[in-house]
């Protein structure tokens, strides 16, 4: 007997997450290695497979791990490379699956964080039973994961759906990836902190914010403060959904999702950051698409979202094989 | 015998072209009629239908019709319906796939025109065998159509792929659609119109254009002035081709194509319009995109391509059946 699962993995700067997932999404086990303290990716994937056999032997049951899914900053579902990840210690070109299948003989799939959380929403949580939606993934960056006809879209490289570099603002605030303005300069935990500093220099109003400082700022702190009735912190989530709605309006123009699904930190401020985005995204929208799409939280927001939908990608791909 | 062929379609705001379209693409008879003279849409479908039986008549061979693609404005894959057509003499909501298949006792597809033009292009045209691209239409205003995984992107309404209404300039031109700003005010047979006279507004140069009325300016004499060294045609298209590199730049970071297609009057200025275009698109583009993507004037440019298109819509599926 035994239980079949799928290992979900989530490679993340510091910290790389991991469960045994079943088909309904139920998280049998979870735990999670450091990423930053392994110098090369061949020493991690040692590593994790040594912590991995040391934690199944510990647990009651039966596991058949039918696939390993994985997603990763840059991860390619292609090629089944990470390629320049941004925040990871690996640099280069690194040739992830082939490394993985070599040290755990069993099928392997990569792809970005972003298009993992799609995948979950779209298997596990509210997203079942849609065919075309949109995922943003709020945290240090804005990422994003778009479904079309059911299937997620990779584009002819699998680096479709980068939301999170579309133009915002013409000549706006630097970005990581060396281009201006982009939407994650805004929309993002990092965005929103930048957002309030330029409040702080704008406006003259009295705020608690006046007293740290740019690095002590924890973008958890700014919910806090906009649910206190601080008017830099409100303003601030005005500033972002403003811009987060304007560019959601031509996303929509690309592919007319049914739904907008918020994910990541941000996403947790709740109306705080929907009411205005929803706002500026009507306003914004051709009148045909007005008043028919929703954004939403994500269904899994207190849950591992990235370890189910690495999990997913497998049991997605085995569904369509038993056919 | 006889031969199998697909009645193509393309209604325009003032005529109706179509064609017999066999399976490789060639039109065995093509002609037109009227759309504006006849006030309803139950009228123009009998005269429609009458003038394709006369017509038919009237040819050497045996022609058995497979299926009715038409290619209209608003036109909704999904719903069969053509909706409040912004160039039509009918208003409202026309349930036209069902008027048709009433007259005509044939299975009858709609979608708008771009979304025609690029099937159009992925079975008779330089993107077979492409599973991502975006073809650009430029006529009178901007239409566009995106194929993703070899499917064209309908979205979940049908309405998908209105890249001339994404905001290429905040609080810019005045668009038909009651929006400011939007891309087909300024990239358009109507759009370098209206940038021309900003020019000759903006510059003090010498140009023949300052002879020309705006009404009696026909967008392809600004080809033709380019040609001729017009300092004011010359630069109408490098502003042109930058605000629809730097928005394709977007679409670029939305589905990842691998090339983008230009079709209309506007994409017979040839390397007018795509070397400002192109230039424009790498700057914006984020870096993982970077000299991956062709743009190009469509293969079908000296043809029918909403015609060829529109017969596509039932070539790709009667094909799609017989797998």
């Amino acid at each position: 007997m035994g239980m079949e699962v799928v290992l979900g993995i989530d490679i993340g700067g510091t910290f790389t997450k991991f469960g045994l997932v079943d088909k309904s999404g139920n998280i049998h086990f979870e735990d999670e290695i450091s990423t930053v303290e392994y110098a090369t990716i061949e020493q991690f994937i040692t590593a994790f497979h040594q912590h991995l056999i040391n934690s199944i032997e510990g647990l009651e049951g039966d596991f058949h791990i039918q696939g390993i899914g994985v997603g990763a900053p840059n991860g390619n579902f292609y090629s089944g490379s990470i390629e320049n990840p941004p925040n990871l210690p690996w640099k280069g070109r690194i040739e992830f699956v082939k490394l993985m299948e070599n040290q755990f003989k069993t099928p392997t799939v990569v792809t970005n964080d972003a298009n993992a959380a799609a995948l979950g929403e779209m298997l596990f949580g509210d997203a079942r039973g849609l065919s075309n939606f949109i995922m943003i993934t709020l945290g240090t960056g804005l990422g994003s994961g778009l479904v079309v006809n059911g299937e997620v879209v990779y584009g002819h490289d699998g680096f479709a759906g980068e939301l999170g570099h579309v133009r915002a603002v013409d000549n706006g605030r630097e970005c990581g990836c060396g281009k201006r303005g982009c939407l994650e300069t805004y929309v993002s935990a990092t965005g929103i902190k930048r957002t309030v500093f330029e409040l702080l220099a704008e406006e003259n109003v009295e705020s608690d914010f006046r007293k740290i400082s740019f690095s002590k700022l924890k973008p958890k702190l700014i919910t806090a403060m906009a649910e206190s009735g601080d008017p830099i912190a409100i303003k601030a989530f005005e500033r972002t959904g403003f811009l987060l709605g304007r560019s959601l309006a031509d996303s929509v123009a690309h592919i007319s999702p049914s739904k907008i699904f918020l994910f990541g930190g941000l996403a947790k401020a709740g109306h705080w950051i929907i009411s205005p985005t929803k706002k500026s995204m009507e306003e914004h929208l051709l009148p045909i698409y007005r008043n028919k799409i929703d954004i939403v939280p994500s269904a899994l927001l207190k849950k591992n979202i990235a370890v189910l939908g690495a999990a997913a990608l497998i049991w997605k791909r085995l569904d369509r094989n038993g056919e």
